[in-house]
C-alpha cells in the first residue's frame, strides 16, 4: 500500500484524541507531545554516510518535529539495530554529540539483531512538553506562510554525499541538520499553523494548505537560497524549483496573519486563500507545477 | 557490539531520570509509563507467520510490558514499514483485532519504505498511566518468586510453526500471545518487583535478581506447565527445563513477600536470597545451570 492509503485505514482503527487523526506530525498525551521517525539504510541514509551523521540524524529530524510545536525537549526513545564494533561506536559518539547540543536526554528504547546483510532501520521517540503551537490545520484564507533560514541545501548536500562535486557546507547541511527549537519557542505563541519542512517545501506547504481546508500559492523567487547553493546550482528558476523540491531541510514553515512579522530571521513566500491545492509564481507569473513536489515515501 | 556492551554504553550519555538507567522494561515521565519494542522478520518472527499475528504479537509484547508495570493503557505508536497491499491489509486487520481486544488506541506513528528484499522491521511504543507496580529492582532476600499462567507453551509453539507436528493452542500461543493486563493491575500494588517473561524463565529471573542485587533459585519442577505442553513434550526434568529457557511467554513474573498469596493464579517457582547468580533445583536437588537460560539477542 502507498502511505496515503495505509493512513487513511489506520484512521479507521480506534484513535486516542491526542492522535489529531493522524494530520499532524505530533501527538499530545496528557501534557506531552509526542513524535516518531523511522529512518532506513539505502532510503533515508545512504550506506556510506558517517553512522555519527545517521545518529545525528536520527535525533534531529525527531526534535525538529519538536521545534515546530515550540515544545521543551523532555527526551528520547532509541530503537537500535546492533552491528559492527565499528559502526555502533560511530554511531555512539555521534549520538552522544547531538544530545549534547541539543540539551536532550535518553529515556530508553530497544536493541535488536538483524538478519545478515539486512539494511539498518532504526526508530526513534521524542517527547517535549509545553508546547504552544497549533497544528499545521490552523492557517486561515489571507495568512502568509513563511520559512526561516535557507532551502535547498540539503538535497544539494545530498548529490555531494552521491559524488558530485560541490561545497562541503551543503553536504554539513545533509548530514547534520539543525532542528529550529529556538526558533520554535519564540513563534510557537504567534503563529496559526507550523510545521518543519522534511520533504520539501512545495509539498509540505501543500500539506499544510489541504490540512488547513485552504489554497496556497507560493512565490519560487521568494524562497530563500543560501550563497553556497547559488553558487552551486545558479539563481534562475530551475534552481528555486529544485530547492523547493528537495528534502531534508528542517526549517519551519508557518502561518502568520498577513502584516505580522516573526520575531525570528524567516522570509514570507506565499499565501493562503480560499479553495484547495498549491498553486506556483515566478516572479508574479503563473508556473505549472513540477512532476513531483518533493520525497514521496 | 552485543547487547549488554550497547546498553552499558549507552548509560555514559546523558540519562533521564525517567530512565531507570536503562535498567526496566518501562520509562516514566511525567506521570507516564513509555515501553517500546521492535520486531523483526526473520528474528522475532517468521518470515511466514500470517501478516494479522504479527501485529497482534506487536501488540501484546509491548502491552505486556505496561502489565508488568500495573498501567492503564493509553494508545501505542507504530512505525510500520509499507509493503504489498495483501500483507498490509492482512496486518491492519490483526492490529484492529489487537486493539479492540485490548481495549488500545492508535497516538501516532510513522510509515516508511524499504528497499526491496529487506526483511520488515516493525516499531511499536506503548504509553501507559497510573502505574504502581516498583521495578524490577525490588525484589528483596527472602521474597518469593512467583509467575503467572504456565510456561514453555510458545516456544513449543515456536516449533509447530516452524513445522514440528504439535498442538494447535501451541501454536496459538505463540502467535498470538496475552497480555496480562489484568492480573498486572491486581498484582502491582502487592508487589516488591515486577517483569514480564518474555525472553525465558530463567533468564528473566535472573536479570530481576541481578537487578535487585541477589540471587534467586528456581525449583524447576514448580514450573506451571500447560496440558498442551505436558502431552507435547514430556513432563520430566528436561521439558521443565526446555519450558523455562524458551521465550514468548509473556506471562508475568514477581517477587511477592513469603507467605503472601498472590491474587490471581500464579505459582511460586523460586526464592530470593543474599548473594548473586540464579542457581536451579529439580524437587529441591541441585541442578547444573543450561548453557543459555533462555533467548539472547
Amino acid at each position: 500500500m502507498n502511505e496515503v492509503d495505509f493512513i487513511a485505514a489506520l484512521r479507521k482503527l480506534p484513535l486516542h484524541p491526542g492522535a489529531h487523526d493522524l494530520r499532524d506530525d505530533n501527538a499530545t498525551i496528557g501534557g506531552l507531545t509526542v513524535t516518531t521517525d523511522t529512518i532506513v539504510e539505502g532510503v533515508h541514509f545512504l550506506p556510506d554516510d558517517p553512522p555519527g551523521d545517521v545518529a545525528w540524524k536520527l535525533i534531529a529530524v525527531n526534535l525538529s518535529d519538536l521545534a515546530a510545536k515550540g515544545a521543551r525537549i523532555e527526551g528520547v526513545l532509541l530503537n537500535y539495530p546492533l552491528s559492527s564494533d565499528a559502526w555502533d561506536r560511530a554511531f555512539l559518539d555521534g549520538l552522544r554529540a547531538a544530545l549534547d547540543t541539543f540539551g536532550c536526554a535518553l529515556i530508553g528504547g530497544d536493541t535488536v539483531s538483524l538478519p545478515a546483510n539486512a539494511p539498518r532501520v532504526l526508530t526513534l521517540t521524542a517527547i517535549g512538553r509545553d508546547a504552544p503551537a497549533p497544528l499545521r490545520s490552523g492557517a486561515r484564507a489571507g495568512d502568509e506562510l513563511w520559512v526561516t533560514g535557507t532551502i535547498g541545501d540539503a538535497g544539494a548536500g545530498l548529490r555531494v554525499a552521491q559524488g558530485t562535486p560541490g561545497p562541503q557546507a551543503l553536504l554539513a547541511r545533509y548530514r547534520r541538520p539543525t532542528p529550529r527549537l529556538a526558533e520554535g519557542f519564540r513563534l510557537a505563541p504567534l503563529v496559526h499553523a507550523m510545521m518543519d519542512v522534511s520533504d520539501g517545501l512545495l509539498i509540505d506547504a501543500g500539506r499544510m494548505a489541504a490540512a488547513s481546508g485552504l489554497a496556497v500559492t507560493v512565490e519560487l523567487a521568494a524562497i530563500p537560497l543560501s550563497a553556497e547553493y547559488l553558487a552551486y546550482a545558479g539563481a534562475g528558476l530551475a534552481a528555486h524549483l529544485a530547492a523547493a523540491t528537495a528534502g531534508d531541510d528542517y526549517e519551519l514553515l508557518f502561518a502568520l496573519p498577513k502584516g505580522d512579522e516573526p520575531p525570528v530571521g524567516a522570509l514570507s513566500v506565499g499565501r493562503f486563500a480560499a479553495g484547495s491545492g498549491i498553486a506556483l509564481t515566478w516572479q508574479g507569473a503563473s508556473v505549472p507545477l513540477p512532476a513531483n513536489l518533493g520525497f514521496q515515501h
